[in-house]
């Protein structure tokens, strides 16, 4: 347990065994921090909010958020979050295992999200918004959800797992990317998708199976499914489940 | 009144009654709060420079400025500003009544913006930009200035009145974007646009009048003019005062 | 010498002379900071991080660090840096002289940067980035380094001297950006350039040469190479080593 004196912490907050808190950072009332978590400095956690209904913030255990972090109550997260730094995370964002946010990520709230899902720096979840297990998202991508702005009409993207969508794109209100799709750099995705196919442009279109990228490693092995050469950072027994042969 | 100990505010500022200072909060000399302000945590207002030519940030009355956000001196805004997280703004930004900035938006300076006007997150707003009134902008566009980067010639943008500006668009140096107009995301407009279009591409390309989008929710309304539909947060008797019928 | 009270600087840290820090700002054991710097409030200077090997963070003479930033350990800097707001800066990341970063700018660590390069706001670059000397990249700009991503595969973007980037464009992994280019906004570069050409679109081709790009002044001069006429802040006796004539 080592909570720097410079920060603030609520006595409401339920703060877990072996938490670290860094400088000048405020917890909030509403607020559970599991086991083992290390926070560092200039974060705000558990910002109140109306649309939270008066629901807890809960930071699940093992988990990390780096500095000038901003999360509000009425959101949750399983084991093993990993932040970067200046993420912002609204309320009623519901998140599975080993969830990674990148720095200046910007998560709208009302969203739901799986395990093992990894948003690099920058990126852009609008409400609504349906995130499926081992999704990767990259630099300044945004996830959209009003069709004719501004509306009250909020259709929000769906991701589903083993999709990896790169950066600079924008995927359109209401959108299904299927399941091993690639989107790739600076395109803007206008309809559904079918699984395991590489789509590129704006407007995008399908380009071909994902299968026959080659990885550039010399092999000539493809690079999709990803599943089958990149395995860093996901525990043994989760490499086991895959198996994801195409 | 409710300043949190931990906050530094110059005597040399004018704050106003009712006001909420939050934690690590610094206030510079040069500074102006109206009644009834909320300013969150880890904000600086006032922050001194140069170009401001020692005039004071006037922030107006009923506003709230969410936490870690920056305000330089020199700038001024109507009653009811609302801000997200994180959003810098410089000096020489004159805005009008109940202006909206989302998390991490950027305003250079050195710009006009008129009444009820909103941005979302992470809109870039260069200098010499000059937004009318009820403008929309959205996420990560961006509105340049530089017609031959770099150079000394700065050539601002313009969005006329009730214009709104998809997701992850650039607006090119000394463009003028018309009334009511839509531009869609993911677009790149290189010259000034008719009123009530609707602009779409990279380079944008005139697609139709906006009236033919029709509102996705089951009516035969058109989306656009917005205004017809969307009155959420506008007082009464600005609705009352949109005849905008086309 | 004004160190603020409420800041807390580590009693390893090597401070030069006539420094100032300012509110809140942390100032961890492993920096070494030059004479006459100014390093403004809320920052973080110093992070720690595995791979950094243990190296520290050194910060040339006369530098000026705006607040909320955010530098880790094992990077060094040139005389002369100057940054914006908010800026992250990660491990082995090595800069020349009179470095300037812009607003949100994100460097992902392990890139080599050349002398008087300007980076705008919101500019990400990727590991493994190389930027030559006097080269200016615009908001939004991602360098990217993953061909196939995700994958354990990083070929960074090299930019060579005096090119420019403009907003919102994307470099594709492994892409040379040849001197004096001009990358126009809002394209996306897959392929190698060739020197002193004006690259626009996505994918982006070749236009012409950027010598035929004119000023808008109404003058009859080119505006490329840019070093004919935009001259400011640049120190006399490196402007006079500028013989760029084409």
């Amino acid at each position: 347990m080592s909570i720097h004196p410079s920060s603030i912490i609520s006595e409401k907050a339920i703060i877990g065994k072996n938490v670290t808190i860094g400088p000048f950072t405020v917890i909030y009332d509403n607020v559970s921090i599991g086991d083992n978590v290390r926070i560092d400095g200039f974060c705000e956690l558990g910002v109140e909010n109306d649309l939270s209904e008066g629901k807890t913030l809960e930071i699940g255990r093992n988990s990390h958020i780096r500095s000038h972090s901003i999360f509000y109550e009425g959101s949750s997260f399983g084991d093993g979050l990993v932040t970067g730094h200046r993420v912002t995370v609204r309320e009623k964002t519901f998140a599975g295992l080993n969830f990674q946010i990148g720095t200046l990520t910007d998560i709208q709230g009302c969203c739901q999200i799986g395990d093992y899902v990894r948003l690099h720096s920058n990126v852009h979840v609008g409400q609504q918004s349906n995130i499926g297990d081992f999704v990767w998202i990259f630099p300044y991508v945004v996830l959209t959800n009003d069709p004719h702005p501004p509306s009250n009409i909020l259709k929000g993207v769906t991701v589903e797992e083993f999709s990896v969508i790169a950066t600079m794109s924008v995927i359109l209100p209401g959108v299904k990317i299927g399941s091993g799709c690639l989107i790739s750099a600076h395109s803007s995705v206008n309809k559904d998708t079918e699984a395991d196919m590489l789509y590129s442009g704006s407007p995008a279109r399908k380009v071909c199976p994902t299968k026959k990228i080659k990885l550039q490693n010399g092999s000539k092995n493809s690079a999709y499914p990803w599943i089958n050469h990149f395995k860093r950072g996901y525990p043994k027994e989760i490499v086991a489940g895959w198996n994801y042969e195409k």
